[in-house]
């Protein structure tokens, strides 16, 4: 028995991208796209598109931006079937000005990440996108450090405001455990009466799968993973497990499984990612991972756990 | 505020043999008996007290039968504070003529791994520990395999005719989800009236800390880990994550963290063990580990995953 509203949302290329600035050959691109479309995960997020004049553009790859044109260049030739393209817009990084209207563009959804004090920006974003003829989500990142009136009020708000499908539950830091997730989908629940609630973790405690099944207990119905785990510090949930959990028969395996052979698993002797100790404790802690991944891109000090410990204790107490 | 009923066992160097046949470096079991007693893990287990008849003993290291003379080198000169010193044995592959009187001896509990239908072996391997003046556990094996009538009547068995203080929901091949988890722990605390339940976990689909949290959330008590989650195939539920979540203050992470930097990331170098994608299907199919571990074993086929997804279908369906 399945959920038929339950939508998976593979996101390897977008938050993967946060590993090496978005720098993935088009092959790699072109064949995750592929992939995605044949084992009929429902959106596959190819990128940012960030605008080039709030970031340094020199120091990203094309995955950062999604122009249209790079765009084609992955979906020519493939057959969509049912899946559908994503890109992200963050919204202190990003443009009304980059949002074409879809006629023109090979983009079906842009999802729309944001803090809950920038949600008036977010907001603006998803309905340009809405109204350029887009499907929007918004996602609510390091929701492990809101609560209280402000996450109530922009919840509201973007009930009230938007036409967007979902609104995700983003655990930026890898922090949640499952009562949490409970408490977080069932307020987003209660606040959203015309939307679905997504949930989007990470995997510093290895609870990121985990607490994925504990958001569709709880009536979640937009899920991202990413291939593997790929993703900045211990990852994110694997696509690969969340489909080997859903019984819907229109998932297929097997070409995940391929391009995780060819494509991500070579990505391992260039990224290192994956539960590491530093990773737990700052997801532990509650901290931005950016602490634990400074500490571990040092090799002469990337396995002094006690170290890393002290200097949380020193740096946040 | 925490429960004081929960205890901790650490059997990194027992259950993490299963890599290595048990052949671990004498510095390394002493370090880690050190390490678990300063950081308050209620008990650590040192191996298996398997019988050298029953095993070919050539092909193991000494922590497969843990000999007294052996123990007493790890724990010389160590203060155990409250950390007790647990051995296992494998209901089929051991005698009650290796169980010595208890003042003869360093170990305190002694684990009964059994399968359900060797459940008269363990009941009486159990009766002459507890005689002979050990704490004993029965922690019953391959648990996904198990339900129904056969079950019941074990755990019923149990409870009439053992004084072991526990016993244990062992996911041997890395398959229950959370709600199975509840579902074991439930029915065997139905049956174990005036005893504690205990959650043992494998990381098959990265979800062991998360039923480990599971079995808690209903009433488990004993609660297995091994440091950075050491063990067979996809390993364990890790012991610094357990202790990262537990707020007894009697805990303290920092002697684990330190062993774990000397002692343990090192032998990543020899062996294997974390998230692969055919421990994660062995894992789903609710099969055991092996057929995954074969299949690894072959570099040439190592990271042929959809190879081994087929190999399944057609040797199991």
């Amino acid at each position: 028995m399945f959920r038929p509203e339950i939508k998976v949302v593979d996101c390897t290329i977008r938050d993967g991208g946060l590993t090496n600035n978005s720098n993935f050959t088009l092959e790699t691109v072109r064949a995750v796209y592929q992939a995605a479309c044949e084992s009929g995960v429902d959106y596959v997020e190819l990128g940012y598109r960030n605008n080039r004049k709030m970031l340094e553009p020199a120091k990203f790859g094309p995955w950062r931006f999604c122009d249209e044109s790079q765009l084609a260049e992955v979906t020519r030739g493939v057959d969509p079937r049912s899946t559908k393209l994503a890109v992200m817009m963050d919204s202190h990084k990003s443009s009304v000005d980059d949002i074409v209207p879809k006629d023109r563009s090979v983009v079906d959804m842009i999802r729309v990440a944001t803090y809950v004090k920038d949600v008036d920006k977010a907001i603006r974003l998803a309905k340009v996108a809405h109204d350029q003829g887009y499907e929007t989500t918004i996602n609510v990142m390091s929701i492990s450090k809101e609560g209280g009136l402000h996450l109530d009020e922009a919840l509201q708000q973007i009930e009230e405001e938007t036409r967007a499908l979902a609104v995700y539950v983003v655990d930026s830091f890898g922090s949640l455990y499952s009562e949490e997730v409970h408490y977080f989908v069932e307020r987003f629940t209660m606040f959203l009466k015309t939307k679905h609630v997504g949930v989007h973790m990470h995997n510093n405690q290895q609870l990121a799968f985990a607490n994925t099944i504990e958001g569709i207990i709880k009536g979640a119905n937009f899920l991202d993973g990413t291939l593997y785990g790929l993703g900045r510090g211990a990852g994110n949930c694997p696509t690969e497990l969340l489909l080997g959990f859903l019984k819907n028969p229109k998932f297929n395996l097997v070409p995940l499984l391929d391009v995780i052979s060819r494509h991500i698993l070579p990505l391992q002797k260039q990224i290192d990612w994956g539960y590491h100790v530093p990773y737990m404790l700052s997801g532990i802690r509650n901290l931005h991972p950016n602490v634990a991944i400074e500490w571990m891109a040092d090799a002469t000090r990337k396995e002094d756990l006690v170290g890393f410990y002290k200097k949380l204790e020193i740096d946040f107490e």
